[in-house]
């Protein structure tokens, strides 16, 4: 027997689009992903992705609700930041719907003000935050922007962007860091945390990758695990300059989040939970269309 | 009438060769260049590019001291690094010749150590600081590897590398600073300055950059600028964040240490003095020899 579908729930990422066919309560009945991030398309080609990716789930004339960059600025259409503190109904009244796709809601993101002023952003992962179990103090989505977020009563009170995984993108491809491949020097990953968690100055904390080969304490081969080390050493030293963060939700692919939760353990940080995008971001889309209804 | 010359001086760094004419006292004579850097050399193949850059010079049977990456390990003939404190009469002593050219000497860089590890590592810059004048509290060489130094009765009591310039190269190609051209967006220079002054953990301090183009803070065309002022202004906050530095001299090309000085006025640092690399270098060459003699 197949239960009904009440929800198509899609994640257009930058560089992947995801789709749920969702049930009643936000169970994923089906999935299906397709390359076609929303930084390769124009306006006018959203609508025909989706129908290419999920004509049959369409056809049964079902709601549709979009989170993540296809309501970037340029992209299917802009969907303006909601401003923290930010919870569920907060993104589910922001939602814009494009003129060629009525059944269509787009999420937006979330942004902080300060002092009148554009702070930090953040498009996808609110739904995700959203989508977790109170009772986390922090969520860390790590990736090409990371995110840390302080949650309360269900809503996102503010967070930081850390552009850790560009960083290490760029910077692996750098005189300094071409040896070996990052995930296969444990030691060297560890040597790297230490060296950012002293919340030295960047630069010089990176300088130190250099030095440690010549001293022989960093082998070549371990070079780019010894770059992400000190990368995401920096980054937790930066968000725990002010004490303690309290309970940890990491919401990121499991290599990375084991990865954060090593370094986050050397800096004394034990309160941590690995936790699923997927599912987060299923019931954070779910949540979000309750709130709409 | 020609005067007479007493050593032929060499810089050799990664990708550039530089070799002069001296005469006593010091004096630059004549000088050539040559684009064979000793990141692209063998060890064997060092006495003949001299040769070739200078063969009418060398034929008159002078001393010729070297100094920078040819004595590096690899190159030309491994200088061992002399330890901090450093002055002329130490970088002298651990000088070694090559048994292909038993008339070069080759100086040594110098290196900090830190509770028996070896800490930080220079290799050139030593020369060019130890040929400035007495009187600055610091040198700063901005660069790819950006020293500042702490000097104190004509020795390098202490330093600290920022990979700064290796930063902006990896960076500049990097998605999110993709716009304009470094050093003609002034505005935007001054503006990623600021934001690296903060001194914050440097990966949200770059990811500022991408808020201040949504928010139209930053155009476009002056990311790289902005870029280059983060780092920058991120490299002057890690190194006054225990008081103010005291009177600076800035090492390097014009249009560089131009750019130190508009970010270390932002700083609020004034006493900051630019000078000369090449006559620093020659200058470090000569009395490096006299220390020699």
């Amino acid at each position: 027997m197949t239960r009904a579908t009440a929800l198509i729930g899609v994640d257009w990422g930058s560089s992947n689009l995801r789709v749920f066919r969702m049930g009643e309560g936000g169970a994923v009945l089906d999935r299906r992903a397709d390359g076609r991030g929303a930084s390769s398309l124009k306006p006018e080609q959203f609508a025909d992705v989706l129908t290419e990716v999920a004509a049959d789930w369409l056809a049964e004339d079902l709601p549709v609700l979009v989170c993540g960059m296809a309501g970037a600025r340029g992209r299917w259409l802009e969907a303006p930041y909601a401003p923290c503190p930010a919870g569920l109904a907060d993104i589910a009244a922001y939602a814009v719907r494009p003129i060629d796709a009525p059944e269509v809601r787009i999420l937006p993101g979330v942004a902080v003000w300060r002092e009148g002023c554009l702070d930090d952003v953040m498009r996808g992962e609110e739904t995700q935050l959203l989508g977790l179990d109170r009772g986390f103090d922090r969520v860390v989505a790590p990736g090409t922007h990371s995110k840390w977020a302080r949650l309360d009563g269900g809503r996102i009170i503010d967070f930081r962007t850390h552009m850790t995984g560009e960083l290490f993108a760029a910077l692996s491809r750098s005189p300094s860091f071409l040896g070996g491949e990052a995930g296969t020097d444990h030691e060297a990953f560890e040597a790297g945390v230490c060296a950012g968690l002293e919340d030295g100055p960047l630069g010089a904390s990176l300088f130190s990758a250099r030095v440690g080969m010549l001293a022989g304490r960093v082998p070549a081969t371990g070079l780019q695990d010894y770059l992400s080390g000190v990368l995401i050493g920096a980054e937790i030293a930066g968000e725990t300059r002010d004490g303690e963060p309290g309970r940890i939700a990491l919401l990121g692919a499991p290599g990375l989040a084991e990865r954060y939760r090593t370094a986050l353990a050397l800096a004394g940080v034990e309160e941590v939970i690995v936790t699923d995008v997927e599912a987060a971001t299923a019931a954070g889309l779910w949540r979000a269309w309750e709130a709409m209804r």
